[in-house]
């Protein structure tokens, strides 16, 4: 890396791997690994892809469930067999050198020891590549599954968030740094001094400690979230240094980056130390033409009844298995559920005479997130114009089908985003912090101004 | 393997594998690797060993605490910093083919959702080699982690224990085998007439299922026990199929053996489907003197202050850290903790007129566990003698110092028990289960008589 380029700002990466893609009938597809839910050599291709084109992580997000309330539509889509997260990612940190592993973990279904020391655990794995992505989770199914009569309230499930994220940090400051010295001559193993007791007792949790695993190279891992409601960003301001987010159009982007890094201040943060990272649907072909065909193809594999359930998901339960799928979308009305986004169906499907099957492949894609259908330039271009214009920081890159898809990215519009720049063609530091440029936490315990030269490597190349 | 043999009961091989060794100054061998507890290649070097040695198992014992009443000690024994075992174990099964992979996790301190997963998941990554050790947990400093005023009762652990049981083998049933299809041209990915919903509702949990990852290769992942009060042995006989335990004499394994193995005719179990397996702590010699030296070399690491915290821990409390450690053991009033061992001690050292040094060493060594000092000969014969008098259906070896301790067993035992023709030159199965001669539970939501020819393969090579 050149020494301008380790001065400009350039864009992060992540690779959101689900499954078999992320487009609902991606495993159809005929290049897509449809077993490759549960097939451990699938997922090592896709981090070292991943991994050959720089990509700061790899991401796994995760539910505590199978969703199986349109049994016949699920059991059309590859969404209910897959491998838990840490699991796979402590087998991927030893197929990898380089890219962060980030897993997504509840907060509401977990005990903060409990995951403390997975997340340690695996950032000494993986010498210092782990990141945690903070959910609090929002699905019914989820809550069944752990003795719960119906989900917690957000607000609650806010609140033991933001507890359960104090304790885990705790924790992962239990030892200093240097506390462990293993001196076989004079017999002393750890300096008890540098031993840290949280003694936390809170109003969800009581936790005494120590962590039973030694200060991870990263001092923490890197904490990453994903919640858009007022709490959910409030949080994130406070401890979170990654987000993910979904957007469809570059004002939405930067209206919510603005908000979230005007909410930095209060807390004495640095806006660089929170990276926004959106995620981005690409579809890439040589020409339009041919990505305009790519996504076509995948667009045919989505079974009507698929379709349909996306539909009635989307729309608040509005059920039109009865109907011709080919037929205008009937005069319907409105049920209880949703009914804004109900409206804007109805009226889209009116205004330019859609039928039910139209319908659902507009709404199929991307489902929520920026899709981008195009060349590696035009694609490259809208990133650099999100990242530019204060929409982004970086990209999780939700490659429709895999691995095909992310091959794609990586082999064509990577190298482009090198070209301009934009993107890194080295990992610049050793850990999942210093390439994204966060800064280590130093050790509550410890003397801070005594110890930022020695342990804050990033420093000197991000000063 | 012969035919011959392969009819012939064999010895199963565990190795317990904690940090730098079993021995108590372990760390402080010249041969250890002092920072093993959180280094990868460390625990990939000794799953090889084993792997090479054609080990059943390999096996991490787990606690969610440092256990600090006695920091001095603690400071000076590497107990305090290891790996949490899942995350480490994921990472082992890229890095070995055929050892099977045993995790100690508690059931008083998890939700039996993400355990079952968990475990699930380890066994598609592994291909088939993943162990649960079921333990409830004995230490009021794990409880004071997970938010408990105190330590649950025994009683109560053990209610939890079953009832958790239950949920988590309900779970592994959720899918039957061959519930995924992925056709691609029809678009069905699964069967849903394959999917069950558990809906467990208990006394201490309500999981509705199903799980989120299809049924794993070996059906169930082995389930392990440790336990051996009344209520351990009677959990054990109705659902463990190994058993780790600790005995000092042949007597007690014997007695131990007779009495849960007579507990499975009940249960409608038969004998052979729950292999107990001991606890063994060799030093092994050339010669009975080479063994005896590095036997006294390995004691002579022990810190006085890790002795007397020793010598503490097992006679419920006494004090002796005011007294010369080379004098003889003085008059001492009676404590409240543990009075029988208490008495046993003192006696002991009064009658063979033992300094307070002398009489912890006598208690350092195995912890509990046979300890046998010798040459692979004489320990092949123990070995032997324990497994053909029913004391044992195999070992679980507990290496004084690691990788060394584990390397010599791997050499110089293993070769002698092979020419006895007690042990395995090649692996049998490709599962733990086929390795340790386990049956392969039928799903219950299968027709059995229809499952039978064709997922019990282990039947065809035991019949
Ligand atoms: C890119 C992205 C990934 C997400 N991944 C997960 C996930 O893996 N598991 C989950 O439960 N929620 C996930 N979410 C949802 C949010 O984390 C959050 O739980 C949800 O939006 C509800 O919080 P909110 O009300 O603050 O938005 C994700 C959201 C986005 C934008
Ligand atoms: C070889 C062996 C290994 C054990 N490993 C663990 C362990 O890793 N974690 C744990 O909490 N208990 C462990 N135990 C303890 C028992 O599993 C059990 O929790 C304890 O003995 C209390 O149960 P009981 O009252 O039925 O004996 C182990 C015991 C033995 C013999």
């Amino acid at each position: 890396m050149s020494g301008e380029n380790q001065q400009k700002r350039q864009i992060k990466l992540g690779a959101f791997l689900m499954e078999t893609g992320h487009h609902i009938a991606a495993w159809r597809h005929p290049d897509a690994h449809a077993s490759g839910g549960l097939d451990f050599a699938h997922y090592a291709e896709l981090a070292q892809i991943a991994e050959r084109a720089k990509f700061d992580a790899v991401f796994f997000a995760d539910s505590v469930s199978v969703r199986d309330t349109n049994l016949p539509a699920l059991s059309r889509t590859a969404r209910a067999d897959h491998f838990e997260p840490l699991t796979l990612l402590s087998a991927l940190s030893v197929v990898t050198k380089h890219v962060g592993l980030i897993a997504t973990v509840s907060t509401t279904f977990n005990e903060p020891y409990n995951l403390a020391r997975k997340f340690a655990s695996l950032d000494h794995l993986s010498g210092g590549r782990s990141g945690w992505n903070l959910v609090t989770s929002s699905t019914e199914s989820e809550a069944l599954n752990f003795s719960f009569e119906r989900h917690p309230e957000h607000a609650i499930r806010y609140e033991r968030a933001r507890e359960f994220y104090d304790v885990v940090a705790g924790l992962w400051d239990s030892w200093e740094d240097d506390a462990f010295i293993r001196d076989k001559a004079s017999g002393v193993y750890f300096d008890p001094d540098k031993l840290h007791v949280l003694g936390h007792a809170g109003k969800h949790f009581k936790v005494r400690g120590p962590l039973n695993v030694a200060r991870s190279p990263q001092g923490w891992p890197v904490v990453v979230q994903a919640g858009a409601s007022e709490a959910g960003r409030e949080l994130a301001a406070q401890t979170a240094e990654v987000i993910f987010v979904a957007h469809q159009t570059l004002d939405e982007a930067q209206s919510f980056y603005r908000d979230v890094k005007g909410r930095l201040a209060k807390y004495g943060r640095a806006p660089d130390h929170l990276k926004i990272m959106p995620g981005i649907f690409p579809i890439i072909g040589r020409t339009q033409e041919e990505a305009d065909a790519k996504f076509a193809a995948l667009q045919d594999l989505i079974h009507p009844t698929v379709g349909l359930s996306l539909l009635s998901n989307m729309s608040g339960g509005v059920d039109l298995s009865q109907y011709p799928v080919d037929d205008p979308l009937p005069e319907l009305p409105e049920t209880n559920g949703g009914k804004s986004r109900q409206r804007l169906l109805f009226d889209l499907a009116r205004r330019e005479n859609l039928t039910i099957r139209d319908l659902y492949l507009r709404i199929a894609g991307a489902r929520g997130h920026q899709q981008v259908v195009g060349t590696p330039q035009s694609i490259a271009d809208q990133l650099q114009q999100w990242f530019e214009e204060e929409g982004a920081d970086g990209f999780n890159i939700m490659s429709p089908w895999l691995p095909g898809g992310l091959t794609e990215f990586a082999e064509l519009v990577v190298p482009e985003l090198q070209r301009r720049g934009l993107f890194r063609t080295e990992y610049e530091g050793r850990t999942l912090r210093e390439n994204l440029g966060l800064p280590r936490p130093a050790n509550r315990y410890t003397d801070v101004a005594k110890q930022l030269p020695a342990t804050f490597s990033f420093a000197r190349s991000l000063a």
